[in-house]
């Protein structure tokens, strides 16, 4: 930790506004944690109303040119620190949204600073490669140190992409053709003329209707295939021509999970009979099934390992691909590094897509028939980009040097405990708490859920929402004990509010 | 140019290996050229056989993990420069192809080493936004000194991309969202319970069956929504599902241009009507057109700026949105900033889409309908990358300086009388060359084109090719006189070993 501190010099101190209120948490709570960053604020900091005068200013100019209506908060990065976001009027808010769960090691980490300004991040930004023509002649070592490294259980080959959308579609089309390559009979078969040239029109068979299966509530992206397979909300839907691809259900569990036992068990039993008669009756064959760990837009949806260990056996049984999109909940957050370490599959996923806190993306595969069998049907100009590759290297580096899956594991333990004793003391406000055991991810279900939302800043949170009605918890891995008590200390305050 | 020369201290000269056969060239055409960069090789040098065994090792190497069989060749980056690639080997190339037509003002770039080693870029690169949610506080300025400073005219907003198939794919989302919204009667109409219901399934009139047209042989990338429009080769498209979208005929025109003015002419209308026949006649209703100004990887066709204007009005007449795909075009090869500027429009296009030499993505547009009526209905987390925002508008600042639109338009000029010149000495090597008045925005077809591609580097130059039998010249903005001469030279050689 001490190393952290004293590389920690570049980093601005978060200026003290005379006027600021700085919010006050319980003292000895805070003295109990050693900080991952020294110059980090001990609390919050209020100095205006959010937004104060200076982020209205600046967001009406910033609206001429660019849709401001998502905005939540011009942020002043070069005053953000480690948990803490800053904006432009001094207010300083513990921050456990991270950039929709997107920011690993903190806002300004010294570590990063100094991937940013080694020879090797120059030299990708000003000569960005065409990765399938013209990669490096270190690329391959910097996949090997970096994104291979902490490939999943089983899976030792990437294809790289620029972000969840694009690592998940680029997936899909992995599957499309291995299916098809299957149905041909093996990769040495040639396509045939009405193949050919019948795909050159988008028609079948050479532009087959196949189809990858999802799951309600599920989320995997906003591009045309990945749209396809998200079943989130209308409103990243509406008015986009989508294809006919199977929904299967996604169990419903009931809270807490003691107490539901068998039920949730029916209830998972249910979902994965309905998921294998979709397979098999679909009109729409499908080549591959995607799913992620915990549906995270959806609203924090969680199934049991048994549950996820049954579709593995479905889509064996089905020759069915099985994509597992860890696209938010890969990289440390639930306390292993792939959330889907947890479920202690027989058999990997064929292919599992990641990108958010690993600032890059793309998706892992192992079997080598998942290279399609000529070279450009899997090909993009760019194919990634190797400057956000040595960032993800980085933050690798600096998870195994801080051991931040573990403490992600053990503070996430820490901070659901203190969440289980607000829902006794207030079970109105914090119904259907979730994610045991997964390290941070968790969240909880409130009528009054974007009314909470709205009075987080107030007391110097930046928090999150999923779903309909859930607060999200994304905080970063160097999220600690004393952050979970000021953040504890924040929800009950927000609570008393409503 | 001196002041480049000086602030190029930082770029290492490119390695004279004792052994290297240094590309005999013509030295009175050398003698006339004031380099941009100061350091690069005086003529291309080859040291090996290409690939080299260094070359081939590390490719093995890499080939573990990665797919290598559309590799190129594996480049050492720290001893490339401006206009010359370098292998492992010792090999330094004259690149003409330059990372697909994406390195703009070469490579190593003073200027851009600055703008990498910026705070600014420092902050991006280790702070990275959700740019919807959380812009950094000066992220209007970085838009309106860099990417908004160059908009096409007419538009004067922009969603930001990460690469060239996604600023498409937002550009179609954006079309489809605007048609809806005409057909409801404007954006405060209500969705209906049954679209809020049915978009869920993918299904109409939620996920209604609209339509994106584009037109025979051209590519707008590889994701699902791109590749439905996208029809350059079957390669690109085999096995993936598609939308039933329409394909309208692309002007095939007749080379020299001035000898078939009249049957060009002709063809270019039937294009046009069979268009407007297939907007008003498609069953799946067709929202926007989508059109390069010169279709680059289906084998850099062209068709006549009348074409275009007729295209603009024909869209116009039918409510549909004009698309400009300038991901290949633009940002100055054509010797204007933008390609459609040769079109002389009496309306801008609805939205222009970039990419490629900007470095970055995204899609221009002006009318403010085009922002969807509600917020997170045009998102995805990172919208974009603001590292990849400063390095175009480092670009931009290169290309003022140095005047590089202007003098690209004039080398292009320059190079195309070469090219005529070689076109009538080998007329069955050089056929239809196209591309005069284009900047070096040039091409060619020839018979044995794979075989003359293979031979190219051996002679020292790297050059790509498009569609079936096209050579495709696509230098970056700061190839001179001098390099043309090389490349002239260079292509005759080839011809001669035919």
């Amino acid at each position: 930790m001490a190393s952290i501190a004293r590389s920690s010099l570049r980093m601005r101190s978060v200026t003290r506004m005379p006027t600021a209120r700085t919010i006050s948490t319980t003292p000895h709570l805070r003295a109990a944690a050693k900080p991952f960053f020294a110059d980090e604020p001990a609390a919050p900091k209020l100095a205006t109303a959010i937004p104060g005068p200076k982020n209205k200013a600046a967001t009406a100019e910033l609206d001429k040119v660019f849709d401001v209506r998502s905005l939540n908060m011009l942020t002043d990065y070069s005053k953000s620190i480690g948990n803490y976001i800053a904006d432009l009027d001094g207010n300083v808010l513990l921050d456990v949204y991270a950039q929709i769960a997107s920011i690993p090691v903190g806002y300004n980490n010294p570590h990063l600073t100094k991937v940013a300004q080694s020879p090797e991040m120059i030299t990708s930004l000003i000569n960005r490669p065409a990765l399938g023509n013209f990669p490096s002649a270190d690329w391959a070592d910097i996949l090997n140190t970096g994104i291979l490294k902490v490939a999943p259980k089983g899976l030792n080959q990437v294809f790289t992409a620029m972000a969840g959308s694009d690592a998940n579609e680029t997936a899909y089309k992995a599957a499309f053709m291995y299916y098809r390559q299957l149905q041909r009979g093996g990769p040495e078969k040639e396509f045939t003329e009405e193949e050919l040239k019948t795909t050159m029109t988008n028609q079948a068979p050479g532009s087959p209707q196949l189809s990858i299966m999802s799951f309600k509530s599920g989320f995997h992206g906003r591009l045309f295939g990945s749209l396809s397979t998200t079943r989130s909300k209308p409103i990243h839907k509406l008015d986009i021509p989508a294809f006919d691809w199977p929904q299967a259900p996604f169990p419903s569990l009931k809270y807490p999970l003691e107490e539901h036992a068998q039920e949730n068990a029916q209830e998972e039993q249910r979902c994965l009979q309905e998921t294998e008669r979709l397979i098999k009756e679909w009109h729409n064959p499908v080549a591959a099934v995607v799913v992620e760990p915990i549906q995270s837009e959806g609203g924090d949806n969680h199934a049991s390992p048994a549950f996820f260990r049954g579709l593995r056996e479905i889509t064996k049984r089905n020759n069915v691909l099985f994509i597992v999109d860890e696209v938010q909940t890969g990289v440390g957050a639930t306390g292993k590094f792939w959330a889907h370490d947890h479920w202690n599959l027989e058999t990997p996923p064929d292919m599992v897509t990641f990108s958010k806190k690993a600032q890059t993306a793309g998706y892992y595969y192992g079997n080598p028939a998942l290279r399609p069998n000529k070279p450009y049907r899997q090909f993009n100009t760019w194919m990634g980009d190797p400057a956000r590759a040595l960032i993800f290297r980085g933050i690798i580096e600096e998870i195994e040097r801080l051991n931040l899956v573990e403490h992600t594991a053990q503070t996430g333990d820490y901070l659901y405990s203190g969440l289980q004793r607000l829902a006794e003391k207030y079970p109105e406000h914090l119904q259907n708490l979730r994610g045991k055991g997964q390290g941070t991810f968790i969240a909880w279900d409130t009528p009054k859920r974007d009314e909470f939302l709205g009075k987080a800043k107030g007391v110097g949170v930046n928090i999150g929402g999923s779903g309909v009605n859930a607060v999200r918890l994304r905080p970063m891995l160097i999220f600690q004990q004393h952050h979970a008590d000021i953040l504890l200390e924040s929800i009950e305050k927000i609570i008393k509010q409503l």
